[in-house]
């Protein structure tokens, strides 16, 4: 079967990186651009040595020019900082190539609160209602329809996934909600900086950003359409001395309906909700999520555990920030936007340990 | 001047290997004898090879007999696990030596609670009456004159010394309080279980105990103390892949009091409450605690941080689990139980990175 | 296609992990059946949370029996102790069954040098002549013919394919080879003890076993048959606080052969070596392995570095002591004992970071 | 007793932090200024809050001006890059201040030799001569009479204590010495850059600078002066994902001698050798170092395992790289020059685990 051709514009950092193994692996797309300012000229096996022997290891790295692009490409993921990929989505969008977005750029639907939290104008507003939210539990009709896709945030979509069968069931009240989250240093990125030197993360541990982290309106907004009510959120980030992964601790008042479902009925609730939804996995009782049983996946596994002593509900949410919460989930947009099924490349069992 | 002869019931676990480093830094103690009885006959250097060429190395190996070690010591560290502290303790109690338990066994004033969230009966209930909870900072006097002090848990550690100042000026709801805690390994101590092998616990991270940790209704019994009404709280520990360190994120609902404060006079109430308590150290604004600031020592960080958005006080604590939560507030305990000052021996800066 | 059912006896170490993820991505095989004494009459999903939702996590978990295991299964992989694996691969090859054996059991050609080794006598040592030992590189003609593969050591696969080219090229001495290996903590195995608990491994590093592992003999008898002559090396296992990978560095001195090719000549003569091994990397001058370069797959990287101040020849390799060292290297094994083409289900693009 | 004033200068890297750890505990020294071009006006726990409520914690940051440091302080430890450190050590010693210099610039006796591996002359060569290499066992004597103590590097620190009783006994071959080292991230330094980051160094393993590391000449240059002859060795500096720690993996060729004094024999040599040398722990039979049980401290510990197979002897020697191999040493050699015992504020348990 003829293979697809797609592009990627930004391949130094680790969502970059992530698309590289991800599309190696691939039945149908085939990698045949990836673009660097600092690295043009190469193949891709020059800068990742691991991608040697592997197909992928032979895309060429090439300047980021949306009409070459525009030339090879069916579709383009761009995992560029959020301001940078506006300009290039547009233009790309212009001359009719499909566009996954990991960036932050269109993922808030209203302008003001992107230049309220991202300190900036949007510049390319004309695009924000064309824009599909990517997660494909929640928007898979509207991304198969879509042809620019804005990839959810690593830890929205850990949060998101935790808290929409109990929303969206009117199991837990819309007030006071706190989602206490940790991700791996792979979220910080690939940027020389002395704050995620190996010797500033490893044997310690810290929070950051306590209630200005940028992912908190993109929660929100979510959130508050699936409760159909504003939804304001504590959401406190933290970093985790790993590679990958984020697992989200989520603490939820229970509302009379709530309660009356009872342990069970709530976890059945939940594997109701995503009964269909192959890669979202609703713990039995008893069992709890860790980062490693998703390592690498898709999966998003959930445990909902009711506290009687304090009538709350806790849910914790683990998923790979860079595969579920970044490139795979870019992926799994693409299959869809291209008519591919949506787990095209990406059934993956976890590696462990 | 006289060093005065202390012994260790239980060396083979990471507090007591925790102790043993604190007293050979110690400048009046002298370690005269450990227990274990898969080990005795040795020095303490035979088990641990760190120890060679420390005073505390050639310490002998014995059976844990109360007898031999009451003739030897004038106090003695108890670093076994709860239920099998309650006979020496009563045993050495009897025979004039002052007691620092490490377990749980003492810290619970309601024999029922403890049976509850035990399992088991208290087998020497008479001893709860006369035992102090070894908080220096709240109990200093108290423990000053007292002959068995029960050290508190490393969980509750943190979690008091953050939300203390809060409740007792009513700053904070009473109501609601999360307490999301993490711990690094050396928490779930030293036996050999396959749940904490290097391969489990590394580039990991999960949730344990949620609703159920033993550490609660210790938490619960202090704050509701503090607040002078019962306080309940959600108490949700994991498990950081680090050797050393605990941080508690702490959600509070702010009262009118504390919104009425603003942040810098929240943050003025905490400083002013553990002014003359210099292990506690309140961070100034824009300042987080990070667990490898504290590590190896007494130091308790604390950062106050209100969230306007949502009218919450997140307060969050961190300590070394094995020194401040465990081993070095067993020799601070020592200290004020002997007269010496609270912190001979323990004046170390955080060993960095 | 029609998949081929295949065994699995011994799935609760790392090696059954490994297994049973590589056989979830396999296009021909089908995991039928895996044994535990203590956890059978579960699926496999039960033990392993983390292949919910894949098929492999269906998998019967039954007990070791060879008669109901032949009745299933075509190809039986062996993730036993060594000793544990020959009265079961015996039984199982008496039925007709082709054997894969993980352990140590069936490497060495000699019983004498087994018992040596391992302080035991050899039961089954009528079937040490049909073993072949299975590194696909070197003999995947006979793997193919073979119904006993016995699966090379972690450390030997790592040796081998290091020193292979240079001394079946007589580039470097057969005398004085220094084997100075790094391996991560899986290799230690997944039984609870002391030493591979998290904080005895993790922030740390140590050799064992000095002068006497028992892959010694192993990396002797192939490099011996390589070099047609008798080679002793000095082999040194340190342990690495990582879950997967190993690195050796390997000191040679070089012949007047060797020297006379200098640096390009060398490696060329690698590269030569190995074209055609798409698994087996020879990284071009002045690029060194690493150990996450390969995580997760079948790749041997290695480097092959002059030192003309000293005369010798460096050469680092590098695998994934979990997949190449053992349950990959198995399952190619199994491939091509079973007519299939040796990467069927390996082709895996490393996991980075 | 009045304490003695030091200088510090360049405080933003890691033996920079290490210094101010251990100059908190000292007994005589008192920190009264250190450097930071970037963070002068400040005290030092404005940028090192793990220093908050210590004596250091502070000390006021200034400008790096040689006059301003001569008028405080009796002595000045150098903290910065080579190079940076000769015009500082110049200007400081032509005003009478004492200076222990970590860098490398006056380690080599041989300008020669610096320009070769350092690629640029040195321009204070009328230094070199006056210049002691700060080994406190070797050295002592000179250094207490020193007014400039270059301080070693820690690959040499851990190679040399290895080799010295061997060489300087001729119980091993000077020819075809091998060290195969292992070093801890914070060995990379605190500059932000890409292949330090947290996510390019945890679970993973590599060599780097094979065969051209620029503590070849320094380690080379003392072996030489103990073995009394020309002294030319492998050196194989690899990374490992830890904060602290060297080992070093030392192969050897026993002499006639070496062999006849046995195992036992050879270690009792080695024992001898460091009779009255506290910091060195040569180990005993059966028992091998680890990096974890100096961490911290100034001891090297040493295991001396003679391998009559093949006519070896192995070395393994471990050190805390910032402390023995740098910051530590730097207190012990200023210790010397100023009167005061060797181990004074170094006297330190290691910090378990």
């Amino acid at each position: 079967m003829e293979r697809i051709p797609v592009g990627l514009v930004g391949v130094t950092g680790y969502t970059g990186m992530e698309l590289a193994r991800l599309l190696e692996g691939h039945p149908r797309f085939e990698l045949v651009a990836a673009t660097s300012r600092t690295e043009c000229g190469k193949v891709l096996q020059d800068i990742y040595p691991f991608l040697r022997h592997c197909r992928t290891g032979l895309c060429p790295v090439v300047e980021p020019d949306p009409a070459a692009l525009a030339q090879r490409c069916e579709l383009v993921f761009l995992a560029v900082p959020h301001g940078a990929a506006q300009e290039m989505a547009a233009a790309l969008r212009g001359r009719g190539v499909k566009v996954v977005d990991l960036s932050a750029d269109f993922r808030l639907r209203d302008p003001e609160v992107y230049r309220e939290w991202y300190n900036q104008p949007h510049e390319q507003q004309h695009l924000l209602e064309d824009a599909v939210y990517g997660l494909p539990e929640m928007y898979g009709h509207a991304i198969a329809g879509a042809s620019l896709v804005a990839n959810p945030g690593c830890y929205p979509t850990a949060a998101i996934l935790g808290l929409w069968p109990a929303l969206a069931n009117g199991l837990v009240s819309t007030q006071g909600i706190v989602i206490d989250a940790k991700s791996g240093a792979s979220g910080a990125g690939r940027k020389a900086q002395t704050g995620t030197l190996f010797c500033e993360v490893t044997d310690t541990f810290r929070a950051y950003n306590l209630g200005r982290h940028r992912h908190t309106p993109e929660i929100e907004q979510e959130l508050s359409a699936v409760a159909s009510t504003p939804v304001v959120v504590n959401f406190s980030p933290h970093l985790l001395p790993i590679n990958r992964g984020i697992l989200s601790t989520i603490y939820t008042m229970l509302t009379p309906e709530g309660l009356a479902l009872g342990a069970d009925g709530l976890r059945q609730a939940y594997a109701g909700h995503y009964a269909g939804h192959a890669f979202v996995r609703v713990l039995p009782a008893g069992m709890l999520p860790e980062t490693r049983h998703v390592r690498g996946t898709m999966f998003c596994d959930i445990a909902v555990v009711p506290d009687l002593r304090t009538g709350r509900l806790l849910i914790v949410s683990v998923i790979d920030n860079l595969c579920r919460g970044a490139s795979g989930q870019a992926v799994a947009n693409a299959n869809l936007m291209l008519g591919l099924p949506l787990d095209a490349g990406l059934s993956l069992a976890p590696a462990m340990p």
